[in-house]
């Protein structure tokens, strides 16, 4: 099979394979958007995490969802990598007045997590709504909508899933607390995925099984990754069809393009590096693409019985994302 | 006892009479802010309905309450009446993105209730802070503290309480659905209150049974004041204590100041007039404090069983607020 080409925009029905990226935020994000630029929106489907899902104020928020609704939407803050250009913040301004007056031992008025004006419409729908009794997985998909997408974008589980951090400092914690609250600035020592028999929807599913390609996106492999692959049947899934199934390196020269992932790799006895990466993957997917900066490493990724893409991977442009995804699926369709 | 004089700013202990007011929304902000003019803030208590609180996009939001709080804080907006001043709605706004995907039959994202940005901190404070099991009495005196008011503000129950209201278009309805959605507009068939043995609290209560005064706000008596006495030894402990309560009339010439009361009483077999008014109020209230509108009326007050009290009580200025609280603690001194 050849290539991928541009999208075909004849009203024909769509010919480009049908593409499923196993996603975290900010790196999922951006290849995704390098994806829609070669292939047809709505062939593409993004498998995201809710393992970082939390409920402040009463709302729940589902940070990887939006960072991708909002990312494709073109509606994403360019400096932060998360939330809406344009943002506004007055309602978290006014909750300082309550900070002021919180007792001792509360935690309410949580000024630490920004939620912004505008962000906070998304937050409000998907409350509402769920509810009503709605799942994520249809609330997620008139979310998608209301910003005009093509793609799909579905939660990895309709059920409740929360990835919780064991610190040396502070004990077991939320995702978020410690990747917001404390920055993700002290050392990790577990991970725990506290969940009751979360099951893979019904869709995330079939988009893993009947996809012509596979992308395990450039998140963090331990929190972003790995609460989708903690779901029942995943591995499996990925195994019985490991030869289209690509990962694209988080570690670029040892470190995290954002966020802990090095550090955590390391903290959990695994290597913070492109080998360290294949030895996780190697098992699902046949293919790791890494950064030229990486090139030295291609042929240990090799020996540890991958193959081995090189190319430029860091995404600070939309035409190295395009290219990125040129490279990655071109890779899933030889496999 | 004399009339109540001017604050005591010397620093001395309060030698105000103790002041409880059984309050709605607007009408008791209003004698309210009057009431704290002419005796010691920290004398004075409000026991406020919470039948009209409501859940949207997952926050519990208490209409009387925070009218109360924003207007004893000088905070609320003076044209409409509830909200904060210099209030902005860009949350609002954003909602209509997903009111446009909205499936049929969902009531998602409801615009029709309006909540300004800066408003939305209060019932973030307030729906986090019951979600840790702090009781709505606690909150509520935190965000009286927040806002620097002296006086007391109680919920009237801490327990779970929904005015219902069956309408003859839409069939038995939230309060707000009725009051706000439809804005007040369609003909009333019966009030409900929806409640699962809901009870005083302790500290309204006392604040009843202590008081030297206790004052009826001109509240609407059906859907205001109503929800209050419809808990249990509510009137029986204003019965108790009749001869010190006095209650203003919310009606003056026949029509309610604001909102449906006039309508309501009609539509429910009452008398839209101080006359109807009295009949309500005489078993629990010595006195009816009713405007110079309704000076012809004020025989036929006395002739149902109450003292009348005649004065200005359109509270368009501070000074007839002032002037009306003064003369309504006058009568209830003086029982």
């Amino acid at each position: 099979m050849s290539a991928p080409t541009g999208p075909d925009r004849s009203g024909a029905p769509p010919t480009s394979p049908r593409v499923t990226v196993i996603s975290g935020g900010v790196g999922a994000a951006r290849l995704l958007s390098g994806i829609v630029q070669v292939v047809e929106p709505a062939a593409v489907t993004a498998v995201v995490n809710t393992g970082d899902d939390t409920e402040l104020h009463g709302l729940h928020v589902s940070p990887d969802l939006d960072t991708i609704v909002y990312t494709l939407a073109n509606a994403i803050d360019p400096e932060r990598g998360w939330g809406l250009v344009d943002e506004t913040w007055r309602t978290m301004a006014a909750l300082e007045r309550y900070v002021a007056v919180r007792p001792d031992g509360s935690a309410a008025a949580p000024t630490w997590f920004n939620l912004g004006d505008h962000d906070l419409a998304t937050h409000f729908y998907r409350t509402a709504r769920l509810r009503e009794g709605a799942d994520l997985t249809t609330v997620t998909a008139e979310i998608a909508t209301a910003w005009g997408l093509a793609l799909r974008v579905l939660p990895m589980t309709d059920q409740r899933f929360r990835t919780r951090i064991e610190t040396e400092s502070d004990g077991l914690i939320d995702f978020q607390d410690y990747f917001v609250r404390l920055r993700h600035a002290v050392p990790v020592r577990r991970i725990e995925f506290d969940h009751d028999d979360a099951r893979l929807t019904r869709q995330a599913r079939a988009a893993i099984v009947d996809a012509d390609v596979v992308l395990i996106a450039p998140s963090n492999p331990l929190v972003s990754v790995g609460p989708i692959r903690a779901l029942p049947d995943v591995d499996a899934l990925l195994r019985d069809r490991r030869d289209s199934v690509v990962a694209i390196s988080p570690i670029v020269g040892g470190a995290a393009l954002k966020g802990p992932a090095d550090r955590m790799l390391t903290e959990l006895g695994h290597e913070a590096s492109v080998i360290g990466v294949a030895s996780l993957y190697r098992d699902v997917a046949s293919t790791l693409v890494i950064d030229r900066a990486d090139t030295a490493s291609a042929e240990q990724v090799r020996s540890a019985g991958m193959r081995c893409e090189v190319t430029d991977t860091v995404m600070s442009a939309p035409g190295v994302a395009a290219e990125l995804a040129r490279t990655a699926m071109a890779a899933a369709l030889s496999g």
